[in-house]
């Protein structure tokens, strides 16, 4: 059984400020420790599984430090997991360092501006991993890319594409030569738009799209024209609709 | 403040066995009530609402037969609202007919093959809204239009978009001169699809994919190309993806 005091850090991680204090988060679920297992077994601080999970994984867990690994059982898991169902095994992760602006990828990225969501800002950075999309600029108003819901919509994504949190007018500044392409509900239609090469495709916020004073520093407004009566789309499919048509295929 | 049993009339109606029964099912929340009011207030069986918001959409609700408005506080709306945060409004709406499966409209419909989660299942409704289709035919087990998170991921479209649950593998067998393209990972890439006129996209359960059986019944598998390194796509995003390329745009 765990400590109290375990139960206690591990559930204060739940929280943004915490998480920013102790440079880790949580992750929960075979699906995404096993993709850490494979790809970072290095950054993994702490494992809480049942039996059958560890015997399970003996192979993969080799890679990780025996004094991190602790059995659990259902109960210790209710009590640290943040979901109604808790799962057979959960993890505490180092975070990534903090990417400077500078390591932005020359081909093209995304720009999201003040989506709040966590469901939708995870499947947007696995939406970007499968496009290829290697970076993703966020305004601070976006969900925390450390949040329990972001993290299990990622799907393990988060290991892959930089997410990298910054006051976007600042950037737009002090990066004038970039083109960026702004989603509104007026621009040239996505259908008529060539793949770009490079630059900045620039989501907005769910409900009230992107902030006025950005739209000033971009190159293009593009929509993606609505052939039926919804009044708008979610800001993850609307995303994954404009890099399935921006996105140079190779 | 609402009576007991009024209470539970209203928390029985999160249970789908219990909406079938009764024939209705619970909105919540401004935006989706006041579509209601809009496009089918003869629909409103009852009504419940802080006096802020009653006052505000006087005009609007002067289609609903006003024995069916009740003023309600937020301690009311905290038991009878499904989420952790209530909301001003909620009502009580009667469940469409069930459409028979000869209303099929002869341009492009959807089949949904065991879509589960809620989330995914109402933010595909609204992306078919958005996309003109006006059809979806579900597997028994995708989840329930009245089910109250689909309700909300809908926005409004279920008010627009036919959805009827039959056995596909029976409806395939009935209706063989349907043209149906099943969304796989080993596809023709819809980059090299032309847009269709007419027949069916079948898009499979999140984690399993469509039913091999099924698959048996299609004229081609389509995929969407991947560029980057994720495992897969969200489901609703992925019907997004293939219906832009897909739809013909008018």
């Amino acid at each position: 059984m765990l400590s109290k005091s375990r139960v206690k850090y591990i559930q204060s991680l739940y929280h943004k400020k915490l998480r920013d204090e102790e440079g880790c988060f949580v992750i929960e679920g075979p699906k995404i420790t096993e993709e850490f297992l494979l790809q970072a077994p290095g950054e993994i601080l702490a494992l809480y599984a049942v039996e059958n999970w560890l015997s399970n994984n003996n192979t993969c867990l080799k890679e990780v430090n025996p004094s991190c690994i602790f059995l659990a059982d259902a109960s210790d898991l209710e009590k640290i997991s943040s979901r109604s169902t808790p799962n057979q095994v959960l993890a505490i992760v180092r975070k990534k360092k903090d990417q400077p602006e500078t390591t932005i990828h020359p081909g093209l990225f995304l720009m999201l501006d003040g989506i709040q969501d966590p469901g939708n800002f995870g499947t947007i950075v696995r939406i970007a991993d499968w496009f290829g999309i290697s970076t993703i600029l966020c305004s601070p108003e976006c969900a925390d890319l450390y949040n329990p819901k972001v993290v299990q919509s990622t799907m393990g994504s988060l290991l892959r594409v930089n997410v990298i949190y910054t006051l976007l007018t600042d950037w737009c500044k002090a990066n004038a030569g970039t083109d960026i392409y702004a989603a509104t509900l007026q621009g040239k239609s996505i259908y008529q738009c060539s793949p770009l090469a490079h630059g900045a495709i620039l989501m907005g916020n769910e409900s009230k799209g992107v902030h006025p004073e950005l739209l000033g520093f971009c190159k293009e407004e593009i929509t993606i024209p609505r052939t039926g009566q919804a009044e708008s789309l979610n800001a993850a499919v609307a995303t994954g609709i404009i890099l399935s048509h921006l996105v140079k295929q190779v």
